[in-house]
């Protein structure tokens, strides 16, 4: 049976050429505001200069610096900033690590608690009442920070990486320009693609619940991406192409997908444990670790395997192995399609080791993974070792 | 091109059985209450006593009677009322009348300027700057006003019908529990099945300018409407049938399907008039002027139409002109599965006398409708002889 749920996202979109220009108008006119952004690649591609062209009749604060993975420590130095002059509205300018740091801070800056990492670590979200208002200029399509009201914050000196989620930290509007993503590397828009399709799979590919829409929206995004994604990896960069890849990434996690239906997210968690292993891509992790992790659970996940396999890959072989054989090859065969290996051996990364050192690691936070919450740190390693 | 696009919708959903129940903590703790409903079918179906019993700890005003296609006379009436008791937060109960009037109540209510009837014929709108909260309680997935800003309000009195649409007016909640559906006749079901479609049809079936994630969201809830119809006809109501019905029913017109591409509305506008005409159900008229309006746009239509069969309805003959014709068939075949005519004779009007009246009460009013607004009298009137 569908499950009950709630959805709610009041996060303004404006989407499209030229948009930078309309911020002053989104921003109260009495703000005090200050811009966030992270290692200064704004400041080469022209979207810093946009943004303070908008907003030039402000006095306007700077926080620079945000390192990607936003770091506890930098967000906290933001937060004492903003405390010290006043600072009432916030501009995140760049990718998924701004947004989410941003997040953070615009709780931390009004958290009534002593400590803000217990906002991450304890039970501070239950304490929290408001946070500042702030909005987003996003330059990375990828994470759907600028849409949804979730954030993972790391926490280097202690070696923790923590997410939160709250109703209060939904931007009140998010930019989505599609030209600001000319000047992005070409990994960056790769990893931006997998990252978007892999964000996907976990709210779709788990058991059926009878949940024809919500399947369907999954279906539709995914094939938009696998639609989208060679002319949006093209150079010169084409505007249509790089819309549909922006607004597919932010579609992808904007909270539509999982209402009401089982979530994964077992590539993702044992993907975040690869990256701090290894300094491997996010979205490296995920395309090293999904096909087998599919294979690994393809008799708990067929009816959903051949769902997808038929519906979004057009795979219609008559003998279910064979069907769910070919819909995880046709997987691989996209991520190939885009430059980005799946396999750990391909990143030089050897999966014997890579087994061991996460299985220990979930065994000693005796975690475990996936919609039936039944991978356990032995199901990775097993998962791992097939990623050769 | 995509067109640049804004999307904000606030209204927060809570869907599922039971749902009424949370009513009471989703309305502000020291809020005035009207509960404002239509004819009273939910006095006779148990959803008033629920809402009551959420409720039980409130004074609580009520206003009933608001009639299909609510009308102006009705609505000021409950104005009254609600400012001389000093209302401040109101209640629809009911489907997509109820929910309409209860927005122009909210804005009217409020309403700065000397006459209400500026907001819908006048520049009201402009002025006003508020409008009371309210929430719904949805009991006929049809027109997908519990999820968006828009509402048509008519005024017998000089024979006027008017819509109007402002941020102002999202529903600060909806309840969407599928079993409020149950006890209702077969035939509002199947106008709901038939609404919802159509309104996806009139944002998609247009022409392309490259919107692969609108395109694939838009077909997606085709395709559920068209799976979950079967289903969701059939008594005893089954629960999940009857929620993808309504949660379909809501996704069809809740501003996404829309943002960045042109939009048709051409069947909603001749068959507006064909009700006001001949009293048919609004979803009757949709059925008997799309597949003609189709055929008679065929040559415009011709890349969209050829997506549509192709990827909806899985037709995939070779001939363009073959294909087309049996897409529209198909359409037409899934509103005969319903057991819902096509043609204005099998409802019993004569389709040349129609043809007639919608042209000169176009010309009348220099009406033109269409993605391309190019369809004139004569054109709908063409498009009305082609429906016997």
């Amino acid at each position: 049976m569908i499950d009950n749920f709630t959805f709610y996202n009041p996060t303004k979109i404006v989407f499209g050429t030229g948009t930078i220009a309309k911020i002053n108008k989104l921003i109260p006119h009495k703000a005090k505001v200050m811009v966030l952004y992270g290692g200064g690649s704004i400041k080469k591609n022209g979207v810093y200069e946009q943004v303070m062209a908008a907003l030039k009749k402000r006095e306007v604060l700077e926080f620079g610096g945000i390192e990607a993975n936003p770091d506890y420590d930098t967000l906290l130095q933001a937060v004492k900033k903003i405390q010290k002059k006043g600072v009432n509205f916030l501009l995140a300018v760049g990718g998924g690590s701004v947004i989410d740091g941003v997040k953070f801070i615009a709780l931390a800056a009004l958290y009534p608690g002593k400590d803000p990492w217990d906002i991450l670590a304890g039970d501070g979200l239950s304490q929290a009442t408001e946070a500042l208002p702030f909005g987003t200029v996003l330059t990375l399509p990828a994470t759907g920070s600028e849409m949804n009201s979730n954030a993972v914050i790391s926490r280097r000196s202690i070696q923790e990486k923590l997410s939160f989620g709250s109703d209060l930290v939904f931007p009140r509007f998010s930019i989505l320009d599609p030209e600001t993503t000319y000047s992005l590397p070409q990994k960056q828009v790769r990893n931006g693609l997998v990252d978007a399709f892999v964000h996907v799979i976990e709210q779709y590919l788990t058991y059926p619940v009878g949940a024809l829409v919500q399947d369907r929206q999954a279906e539709a995004i995914l094939m938009a991406l696998m639609d989208a994604a060679p002319a949006a990896l093209r150079m010169p960069p084409d505007y249509n192409a790089r819309a549909n890849y922006m607004w597919a990434a932010t579609c992808a996690l904007n909270h539509t997908l999982s209402r009401g239906v089982p979530e994964d997210w077992a590539t993702h968690n044992i993907g975040h444990e690869l990256t701090a292993l290894y300094g491997l891509d996010h979205a490296e992790t995920l395309a090293a670790v999904l096909p087998w992790l599919l294979w690994y659970k393809r008799k708990q996940k067929q009816a959903k395997l051949l769902q997808y396999g038929y519906r979004v890959l057009g795979i219609k072989t008559q003998k279910y192995a064979d069907r769910i054989d070919q819909t995880i090859e046709a997987t691989s065969a996209f991520f190939h399609s885009l430059g980005m290996p799946t396999t750990l051996t391909a990143y030089g990364i050897d999966p014997e080791e890579a087994a061991q050192k996460v299985q220990a690691r979930m065994e000693s936070h005796q975690w475990t993974f996936g919609e039936h919450n039944d991978i356990t740190g032995k199901d990775a390693a097993e998962i791992l070792r097939l990623s050769r």
